[in-house]
């Protein structure tokens, strides 16, 4: 009778110890889960290389994980961005952020402690921000319009794809970046582009 | 000849005590235009409306210059934002700011201290950004559409927008405003459209 008592006591305390190191292990690769970061993109995604280059710069380590976007979208991406279901999508601390633009200023306040990818100067984050949407409005539409036109159409396009890149180039001036020393917002946006 | 040299040194002061307070004036008003706040609008532009919202918001005075989008545009304007030559241009401290999204932030990292427009965490901070964003490539559009279109055409922008509201208010919540029990950021890009 003791001995039956004494074994299942001891059983009911190994269930709880059992139960409470699986407990613990589940909080801890929730923790661990939630603290990884991941990259939702696609190689060939001009976007997805800028969320790529900001993270190296930052020194970010990263879990990519490659969208095939010719096949069924997956579940993961559309719950992540279920307004656009594009690439990039940065999941950090298990929220989504969505749009390369928008991560790569969420990427520089999440990690402000290196590498800084935004000016400090409220006035240079409006410049930077307006050039930025330079070229996802003029410069990236351009170069689209040439590969997608011939003749006259592409010709036109070629026309404002100069125009616009010697506009950019009057911007940098004799800076080695248009971040100054180093890359930033601008250079990231733009060098996806064109490298 | 005494009172001829006093004379003469008595006029020489009298030039430079005139001189150096001229000198201050131009000066202190140089730094009075610099300090001033300017606001290059046009009354019916919902962009411009999102200004002035955010500038009361924080309580800044500033000098409203009503831009005639119809007439020949003012030179003013055209040397601020010379890429897209429209309104709203905020000048401030001399140097244009253009893009009314570009604007609000700007307005909320230069007047800190006062009625915050941005959220500080980097996560709302990218959520207020996106659906921002929402509101200027999608509502916006939509209701473009409806405006711009008759028939079936129509039909299908109504569906879309008031899909594209829907969604909005899900975003809404129970809240009283997007920013929270304030308004914010988003709240300053959305209202300018449909109040």
């Amino acid at each position: 009778m003791l001995f039956n008592l004494e074994c299942g006591f001891k059983t009911k305390i190994f269930k709880f110890e059992t139960d409470r190191s699986r407990n613990i292990k589940a909080k801890e690769e929730k923790i661990r889960r939630q603290k990884r970061c991941h990259s939702l993109d696609s190689w060939p995604s001009p976007f997805g290389m800028r969320v790529r280059i900001a993270l190296d710069l930052k020194g970010i380590k990263y879990e990519y994980k490659e969208e095939n976007l010719l096949e069924q979208k997956n579940p993961l991406l559309v719950e992540s961005n279920p307004d656009y279901k594009k690439v990039p999508v940065l999941i950090h601390k298990g929220r989504p952020i969505c749009e390369s633009l928008i991560i790569i200023q969420y990427i520089h306040a999440i990690w402000k402690d290196r590498f800084p990818l935004m000016p400090s100067d409220p006035y240079q984050q409006a410049q930077a921000r307006l050039w930025a949407e330079f070229v996802e409005k003029k410069l990236y539409d351009w170069g689209k319009m040439i590969w997608m036109n011939k003749g006259e159409e592409q010709e036109k396009a070629t026309v404002e794809f100069i125009e616009s890149l010697k506009l950019l180039e009057e911007k940098l001036g004799e800076k080695p970046s248009f971040g100054g020393e180093t890359m930033g917002f601008l250079d990231v946006t733009l060098v996806s582009h064109y490298s």
